[in-house]
């Protein structure tokens, strides 16, 4: 283990840091979480994945003990805590914290915060050039009246298991239907398809947990004068589309070329999913710049 | 907190009980438990628990490290490091282990043990003599094909979810749908109804945990000449039970008389209940004495 986490104020190398056998966020996996990454050392997006982690955690009824230029400076202080960390994987965490084995509010009046900060490891540069392979698992997108994919939880057995069965299969990630049979997302990022020059992405409806990555290529898709549109998507869709990506914060915008071993379009990265691709890793740029502190 | 706690050979106060936070039982809720209680100082049904235990950790390809005998030791161990405690509650959690944040079992060679043991807490009288209020939530069920409910993971926001909102209402337990509308199971406990003089309860295939007590009752059933039978039961059949429990190794079998401030029957633990807890009652005593070691 690489970097330093913060746990309720204290800061240890990754190695060394524990929590509680009696959090609800071990016991019970009650809590949720964003995670971040930096460019130019500044958090991508802070503002809408702090915004998101108090929705998450509104859903299940949990206090969030910060405001965000406090998290920011904890983060801040766990990256300075952390060796080699020049871009940073920024993971926060938010459980419901210690307390006798119940599931009344009552007995958890503290959460715990975590904050993991380690060095952000680039994906090969193969994954960008030549696009990676999916596989559309059997297993089921949870449905949104049990444990609700709009919230960002810490409950990823569901994705744990969606993952696995793809890379038993030699895939790179996992496409997920939900009950009714609808493409839903992927085992950690949205997904994306692009036919007749738009790019189509499953309707919040579907049941999916609404990347931020994925609202940000609707507003590039607005700047370049690209189509970009939720629709209700199918597997049959699969088979007609021209290109296919994911996104991700950690994965940006990664094109798919093949899913289950039937080649996507051309086989290869496509031009709409480049060009949104390209645009994407500028204002990454662009925007972290403007925001860089005196340091 | 009170008791002892193991973590991977190593014994401690719970209030001192720490895992790491890379440990995947944390980050993703990714393992398995079961819950076990003591009569004569005796684990109650241990088998039946281990081979579940070992079932739900077939599912998720997770390696069980410990033999029935040597967990059992441990359990000793931990419970002789307890305080106060004579008849105990045991929890033991399996989890994927420490690893990288991926969901690639290569990442996390050796799972986490975790066992809890503290002083079981007799349920109030009133709650045998009087019987207790259920609601039926809106939350629906895990879908099998997403978290399968038989495995019995940490994953258990849905549980969580379900009964806050049926502590909402004042009750004490939460029935949950699937998706279908059929009636599935509490948020920690089996759930029957009786009518025409046979217990009732909904299939496996409706998808639910199989319970050891549930399937101790069958057993009871025979022995008392008491039809108790798998059905598919919808939330109209909630409506002309005559009676209905709930059974769980802590609660044993409880008797329900309310459904969200409907009476259930009489209002009062109804005979079938009472005869099935009797003789539920007397076979856990004998089943332990039978088995007490010397010590």
């Amino acid at each position: 283990m690489r970097g330093a986490v913060y746990v309720n104020g204290r800061i240890t190398p990754a190695d060394q840091a524990v929590v509680p056998v009696y959090d609800h966020g071990f016991v019970y996996g009650e809590g949720v979480y964003e995670v971040l990454r930096t460019y130019n050392r500044v958090p991508f997006l802070y503002d809408r994945h702090m915004h998101r982690l108090r929705q998450s955690a509104g859903r299940l009824m949990l206090d969030v003990p910060f405001d965000d230029a406090t998290l920011l400076k904890w983060i801040d202080e766990t990256a300075a805590a952390a060796e080699d960390v020049r871009e940073a994987y920024i993971r926060v965490m938010l459980t419901r914290g210690v307390g006798e084995l119940n599931y009344d509010l009552g007995s958890t009046p503290t959460p715990t915060t975590v904050i993991i900060v380690k060095p952000f490891e680039p994906l090969p540069a193969r994954v960008f050039d030549e696009g990676i392979r999916i596989s559309l698992v059997d297993l089921l997108r949870n449905h949104p009246k049990s444990v609700n994919p709009l919230i960002k939880a810490n409950n990823l057995l569901n994705n744990v298991l969606a993952m696995q069965a793809a890379l038993r299969t030699g895939a790179e990630e996992a496409l997920m239907c939900n009950y009714r049979g609808e493409l839903t997302e992927c085992s950690q990022s949205n997904f994306f398809l692009v036919r007749g020059g738009a790019a189509l992405t499953p309707k919040s409806e579907a049941g999916i947990l609404e990347g931020v990555t994925r609202a940000f290529i609707f507003e590039l898709g607005r700047e370049l004068g690209i189509g970009v549109r939720e629709e209700t998507l199918l597997p049959k869709d699969l088979e007609t589309a021209d290109e296919m990506f994911i996104t991700s914060t950690t994965r940006e915008l990664t094109p798919v070329v093949n899913v289950d071993g039937r080649p996507v379009g051309s086989g290869k990265p496509g031009p709409v999913t480049q060009r949104i691709l390209a645009r994407y890793q500028i204002r990454a740029q662009q925007l972290t710049e403007s925001l860089i502190p005196d340091r």
